[in-house]
């Protein structure tokens, strides 16, 4: 039985970590704490659920891998000092997603906290960075619109299946949840329910991520907030290159994943919400639509999106099997 | 004081009609009926709702006005009955929006129920239309999705704005009163609630419509269902033509709809369904994002999107002020 | 034309009020202002709306009626000013709800901040209180909850219909708007969809309001947050007096509302939040079940259980037809 | 590992067995068909579920326990199919939780399929029937809302804690999924978003059961619908006996669960639907209120109130430990 620490447990990806590990068969949770040193413990929110100890980095050399569930800024220094104990870590983060300091300057508006970290993380993409993922001492696990929006991408640009000079559209519809805990006026009740809009469009920090991984700048994202609270949606419009089509790029999609539990590429049928709510899957439809293809593809942002794929990555980390907690 | 029928006044346009002329000063629903006429008189939904009498077309000599809140393929019959004592009629369904009755039949799976009448009939997208429905004896009332989505593209096509080349990408969002009243496994509320996903992916019976109106096949369009009763977000991404930016598109669309009052261009900042919600109003905002501009356009799918611009037709079918019972 | 100041306008309540202004043909919205005098003045939130201007109690003098649409504790003051210049004040806070300072004080837990200004007040729950708000200054317009229980319930106790000893238990309902704009945990997105709960359990601030308005302390009420925004409903189990049943109760009380166009008393059938929402309407059903007959009241906690019976106050305050502006 | 047969698999309650058993260690279905023999079998719902096989009642000898998830009325027929090869059956219908078939009649407007099996049923409220529900071949799984009063009832009511004369009331919130999956008007989300209502007053189909279980009369019962999918939440309100009071109806219910897995009586605090959901848990706070006190018993409808304690009773009947399979 391997043990972890979760940093930033009060928070939903902390959350859904906690909810997930009583499942996991050889990883338990024997750290779970706040994710700034001056918070306050967490009493259980109500009886039954854990609570959560004031931060205290000396706990994590007790335990084999760390997740960090913190906000971007905050997780570099715990990183560090996890890493300097020799443990493995997965920030949840954005802290080391993006390869570039300046780009993460411009990006999140501070000069990047560890700079001198970036070289060591691997952008834990799972599928498709899995051997790396599994020798890495720290990943930096990847955003929820991105993971929605690279699965079922990279493995058309890799193969040159799009259209090299055509932008691509992704149109993604989140859950409030990947908004965060923290009270606001943006996620009042009043404000999301029989509600809808787009958000940061033009502008997304999500957007130099995914610009990175898909390694093109043509994809044109906006964000946009569901009046539901777990779940993501991307709408992707891709124009085929010479001689493919749906249909091929259907096939492509379905061979590169054909052996992959976590993502499931549709013959036919559209992916819902639904379908992926609290399972760690990615379900993917390929369908023409005159001279454009569009890709739907549906995650759980708390899941896929966050605690699942990072609860995979540590699973690859500590050698244990990579599904194991995940239903 | 004008007067009107509404036929089908059970349905979701019906009872937005019905909810709007109360406020209206200067016309009065005096024939409420039923869509067809097998069906049952009903009784007021809950007290103080009006009743609804079995469908009986001689009453349609007695008013100024019909409007027609059937299916598609109903409507033909009675408009025709409408039309031969004289009468004005605004025809809410699909039966009059295609002007070749073999694209009717191609999308519609039926042949065209009255296609004599077809050249008789007015595309009422008010603002684009407004002296041929002033003179019509027949307005087409646009579908909800084609109104979020042509209001927005109409003056760039038209202005030669756009890349002549380019294909659009339109994916709009809808809540589930777009739907219809009638119970199905899709408008459970087990299958609405807290999900959401792409429909009538390459294939949705609007397109042909979109492309009709917008002269060209260029447009790619997607429509997804909310959990939401009522609302409608188009996210459209276009390609400015050489010379053309998010700057230029957006003062095109604020000239020409400078003296509307149901379109408003935001100089800044996004629409949100709330901005239009129980309104007549079509929100749009106009944002650079990359290579592509892209245009959000929120309109009320019960109002703008079917009962409002039927009303704002009609009004202007009998001389009445465009905006009466339009608050 | 008369003239009105809405202060504290940026809240539920306060634009609730604003939306409802246009459509009174008789008074106009000229002072739009915020709660406190620190306040910033708050641009539209979205195009169209109207700017809330920063707090000015001089201008109070310019109009007729003031409305206060602010937390309790911070109407008194500018009550006080209002009144100093003669105007009519209808208050929307729980300020001037209870008598008894002292009750106030144990309540609210602060000292009550006007004492001089209590017996000046009427309570306007208009239908019981017609001609002395007609004749008042400054009326304390009702909390949501105590309108959705008394006015079921006043008549029968009037009339001694009820078993004079019997508890009466009024279990409530009520929509997240009740809970007002600011963010907090409670009215996060994710802590109200799919989630509902008792709270205020034997200490809810109503109660004291409810039992004063009474006149018995038998009245147990428990409240209850629904994943909802507007509506409430109230379920009310009485205890009939000896001869009495549901029927009698029932007559008696349509016969007490027979000429009232805000309350409606069912013949069969159960009240529905959406049979209310958006009007200031009661709806009200009489049941027997077992040795109890139960009361079912559903209101819009915005509308009669705020905005629109204050409006209802105010028109009668300031001499106009008692329903302008209620639809 | 023993196996198991799931009839009326379509259903929710089917799904959610569906959904419990993978986790289960012991216990695996093998046989999954529909409710009915002129049924279609259902292929699955979306990609990953499990197939629906039509209605055969030879299968049903391949298996050690039946769960049948069907509609009153064709419950009773299987379940004599099963019992006469010897098969342990869990009914989740109302056939055989009523022991006297005349009041089975009047309640269901038809006569009891099979009679002569109610002698044989075990009433199933797990904590209050366990060595029976042990030894049983057939258990009348209890319906949602009697299992939230009962609950929290039961302990007072044979330990003499309440008034024997006063009435005891429950006033009852369920989420939209105890009104099942078939589509109708009342469950469309045009009528349960945004809404909420109480039906049934009166004369609700589970009154005859809670007061068979109850041993009582006086319980007068009022079931809510929620804008909710799972979850139900029963407000209870009872007069103490004489020297009784909140503190001692707690201790009473605390002491009487306390080596209860699944039932948690609150020291202090409310529950919410979001404690309970997606668990089988019962959550119960105890609050004076007056001179009443205030029983709040929270359950997942689906869960504690359908599959997740037809699971704890069928883990019984086969020997196996109680929780399994039941987070």
């Amino acid at each position: 039985m391997k043990t972890c620490a979760i940093v930033g447990a009060s928070g939903y990806t902390g959350r859904e970590l906690l909810a997930c590990l009583p499942h996991h068969p050889r990883l338990r949770a024997t750290v779970v704490m706040t994710a700034r040193s001056g918070q306050q413990p967490e009493p259980p929110a109500f009886p039954g659920e854990p609570t959560i100890d004031a931060l205290d980095l000396a706990r994590l050399s007790t335990v084999d891998g760390v997740f960090l569930c913190t906000p971007h800024g905050a997780a570099s220094e715990i990183a560090a000092a996890a890493l300097a104990v020799g443990k493995k870590v997965v920030d949840l983060s954005a802290d080391f997603r993006l390869r570039d300091p300046a780009l993460y300057q411009r990006t999140y508006g501070s000069a990047h906290p560890a700079p001198a970290l970036l070289a060591r993380a691997v952008y834990g993409l799972t599928e498709h960075a899995r051997s790396a993922v599994r020798n890495a001492e720290l990943v930096a696990n990847p955003g929820c619109y991105p993971t929605s929006i690279l699965l079922p991408l990279l493995p058309l640009l890799q193969q040159g299946r799009l259209d090299a000079h055509a932008p691509i559209v992704a149109d993604s519809k989140s859950g409030v949840s990947g908004a965060g805990k923290a009270p606001s006026d943006r996620v009042h009740f009043g404000a999301v329910h029989e509600n809808f809009l787009a958000y940061g469009v033009g502008d997304h920090r999500h957007t130099p991520e995914i610009h990175q991984q898909a390694g093109t700048s043509r994809i044109v994202f906006t964000p946009h907030l569901l009046p539901a609270f777990r779940g993501m949606l991307s709408t992707i419009y891709v124009t085929p290159a010479a001689g493919q089509s749906a249909a091929t790029l259907r096939s492509c999609l379905a061979e590169a994943y054909a052996h992959e539990p976590f993502v499931r590429i549709y013959a036919q049928g559209q992916p819902e919400l639904r379908c992926v709510q609290r399972t760690n899957q990615c379900h993917v439809a390929v369908t023409q639509s005159g001279p454009l293809v569009v890709l739907t593809s549906a995650i759980d942002n708390l899941q896929k999106g966050a605690a699942g794929q990072a609860l995979q990555n540590m699973n690859l980390m500590l050698g244990l099997p990579e599904g194991d907690g995940l239903s």
